[in-house]
């Protein structure tokens, strides 16, 4: 199962077998609804076996329901807002990156998360006393895609980043995972930023430290599965459950190219998103943005941003 | 493969063994680059097989692309058009009725196209005499779906019905297919109208000639597949592909049992479509609505009626 | 000033001459952040004063804002609930009535509010006993204009309440206020229904108790006013402002024509709205949709509603 | 009438006395159904009476229609292509800037015409050598408004430019107008930016060829009105018609100051659009995107533009 696309570390991770974990490490813990795993690649040789660069990456796994409880999306927000505080930088500037093509809704998380950021940088100078101390100067932006603009994204925001000179990026995408459970059931984080050829819409060059200057804070939930994934991981319960008695067993290496031969040939590289996909983005985007600003203005309360937002 | 879910006749046929398809004959003809192939199902025993009632299902099939060019739009409108123009009566007013949920991109063909059709009922009286023998008769209702309203679909139509008295109905869906190649590549006309528990929202009561006293011609483009049916074709296609030399023949029943087990379990029933729904739904409820309109309007042209429109 | 266009009572009493005033009767009291005033028509001959049908206009009147903040949001919702419990019979089910265009934004408070009514009528059966017993029968349509349908939005509506039979019907709708300071700053609720001719679509036929023999509860929210009004009434202004000594006084009647001829060549039948009108709907039509939700599911609190419709 | 708010140079020359007109030259011409004005501003001194920079204003005008015929569509689109090709460097890439929230109708129009202009910077290394040599260096950008993204528009725009580089840029914005009967009737284009304050969403920086160091050229079509100078209008208009023998002529002066108060307690500072934005602002994007499109690949034909953009 060389080939399966996913821009989620824990999946990565689970895919991985247990000899090649070195330099892995996972943390797992469950704040009531939500679950916070935690894996830290730590060595350069881990960071290739998995496809990812080393950092940490957070994920908080959630069961999906179209209505989503006031009491889930309340745990989440606080959830997400926790980890996000111990990642970015007490002080200074924060640029809301929203990533993908908002014309596309299964791509449009970050452009809808950037339209609900609460942004302050411009008015710094004119906020009432009462705020004036409680409010961190923060900007976003959703810089479009690459065949809407003709401009690479990583581009554009390098751009904003060199006149805006915050202290650290937030990049929020819509993400691919391997599993169809996981769509909307997931936030990932991640202090790596976005590596190039990642998310939905496979942003070719990448937003990270190196390319920015800046920490780049990564939050993505995944919004698609290729249906190729689908059709591999089916089969491959299949093989974990079958019983060994039901014939010979199956040799490994020939399935797996008949799979590759056969799903290729049927499916191409269709992407798909649950028929649902505008509902669970509106849900998502809410989620996501109310999570980063009140990781943004900890001073503030939820109706106080709302308010000043509306 | 019991529990395959398709909203196509065509589908439907071609999962029949060979010996169990008496009283269904199938006529297939190319014209340019649309395939047009006629289902017919002729004896109740064939009804009951083929899970569909009595009556004619044509499929136009085409190359599936994001970028429909224009040739091949026109090619499809009028394939469509000519299509209805023999199943709808030649004389009297038409209802159409765009089934689905507008707030649902995948399920929103239908009220989409009903925007999109050139309505005249209101206008009879005022048209210019440039116009007037030229212009049928043509009301239109996007009734909405049971959840959002309260209401049975089938049970605000026939209120419609009763009232506009109509000599047909067109009534437009958006579908389910077995094969994800199908979605947006596909346009099925009927003359049975929508049976119940059918399309995308799954309309629990039917739109048919008995329900309505009028003929119901049913549009339809598969927008959705079942995530299971995915898995389950491609393993089917795994077994037909197999070497028999590479082991032991894998025992279907048993095989079957095991795939409903763990698609089931894995899978549950996530409905998908593609990430590029919202070019597609576009791109496919213009081609229908111009396909009506031009079926209903014989004497105008496609530019004459953009302008009435406008 | 005879041709001034206004849908609300209110306006038009403030228009009317004292002297003929008779059979109208005049109420206002202040509720915290809301006035509340209440228009009685109550003889034939003031109905044709007013050139509204007999009946109550009850009106609620607020600081426009484009940042409702919470505090008044909640007064007018409790308001509006109060307001239609008082109107509405206390049992049997209910259907809302949303009126408009949703392609029109100016338009679509009536689609808007449909769309966010907490509808129950289909799922009465399948209500868990803990909330069985508290919530009643209601029922949404949006049935679109004649312009998109080619059918009389009455005579729809006439269709669906044969069918359901409700106990009361509750029809929303976008209006044209006179005073362009009334746009989203005011909701008016009368027991009349909707006349003929009036709001923003200008239904040319009534939903009134004559016309589907139950009792119709309108309600509505300025979202348009009349270019040619904003002049006339500028000019209004500016003559009562004006010193007499300036000059010799405007003789009243020629100037009226001179407006007349002046307003009507350069203004026509222009209808304006606020630049703002994309975010002045969203609010409205969530208040609206919340209290008519709370009127008539006095038993749930708003967040179960919430809950139950997400 | 001092404070009289417009974008357009057309009217601010109308508004101009005869005497103060010196410095500016105006050419009218006409295209079969379209209107061509150039006003030339040549001296500074011209430039402050019409508080507009030195250079040239052209204007399209055309007869408003709801429904914008196709005649009158091609015509447009050719004509703006036309003006545009003359103010463009025939070489080098180009920028179209799409100011403006997208999230407010009446101010779409640059998002709006920004996502529909035919990119074509990424594609150049991939395109078939049948387009090759035939299609220019496009990109596009959208970068949102100061109260959504927190930064000044013209800030991104700076970065942007400095990284891509053009020979031009086209900037799109929404326009207000003086006449009500400019909106959407009217098409803009100048050779001197965007300046400062200027347009419906108020950029606090200009886009000046100062500012960004290429040719700016602005394109804007008029889609607001302040209510006040409907009534400021209005009662122009009445003044000039008015019949001497009515009564003592009134003192301009006084009356100037009477209507300002007047008409600033009544109306504030309501922008104003006509009630069918939505409509007009599609309709509107598409005839610029064309012309641009046109303008920046005249060896392409519509039809190819459209196939390679869908």
């Amino acid at each position: 199962m060389r080939s399966v696309l996913t821009d989620l570390a824990l999946e990565r991770h689970q895919m991985t077998p247990e000899a090649q974990r070195e330099g892995v490490r996972v943390h797992t813990e469950r704040n009531g609804l939500v679950e916070r795993t935690t894996v830290s690649i730590e060595t350069e040789r881990a960071a290739q076996t998995m496809q990812r660069p080393c950092g940490q990456y957070v994920t908080l796994s959630f069961e999906q329901a179209p209505q989503l409880d006031l009491e889930l999306r309340e745990a989440l927000q606080q959830e997400l807002a926790s980890v996000l505080a111990q990642l970015i930088p007490r002080e200074g500037g924060v640029l809301v990156v929203g990533l993908g093509n908002r014309r596309v809704t299964a791509d449009a998380l970050g452009p809808r998360v950037a339209d609900a950021t609460f942004v302050t940088r411009h008015l710094k100078r004119h906020l009432p006393p009462s705020l004036a101390g409680r409010v961190r100067s923060v900007c976003a932006a959703a810089p479009g895609v690459l065949g809407i603009t003709g401009m690479e994204t990583a581009e554009v925001v390098r751009g904003i980043v060199r006149h805006v000179q915050p202290t650290a990026v937030i990049a929020v995408d819509a993400l691919a995972a391997r599993d169809s459970a996981r769509i909307c059931s997931t936030i990932q984080i991640a202090d790596t930023g976005i590596a190039p050829g990642s998310g939905v819409g496979n942003h070719r060059q990448g937003l990270t430290r190196e390319a920015l200057g800046v920490p780049v804070i990564a939050v993505g939930v995944p919004m698609v599965v290729y249906a190729a994934t689908i059709a591999r991981d089916a089969f491959s319960y299949l093989v974990q459950d079958s019983d060994p008695n039901d014939g010979e067993p199956i040799g490994e290496q020939a399935i797996d190219a008949l799979i590759e031969r056969v799903v290729t040939q049927r499916l191409g590289d269709l992407v798909v998103t649950p028929r649902e996909v505008d509902a669970l983005i509106d849900h998502m985007a809410g989620i996501v943005a109310s999570g980063i600003n009140r990781a943004l203005h900890p001073q503030l309360d939820a109706s106080e941003i709302e308010l000043l937002m509306s």
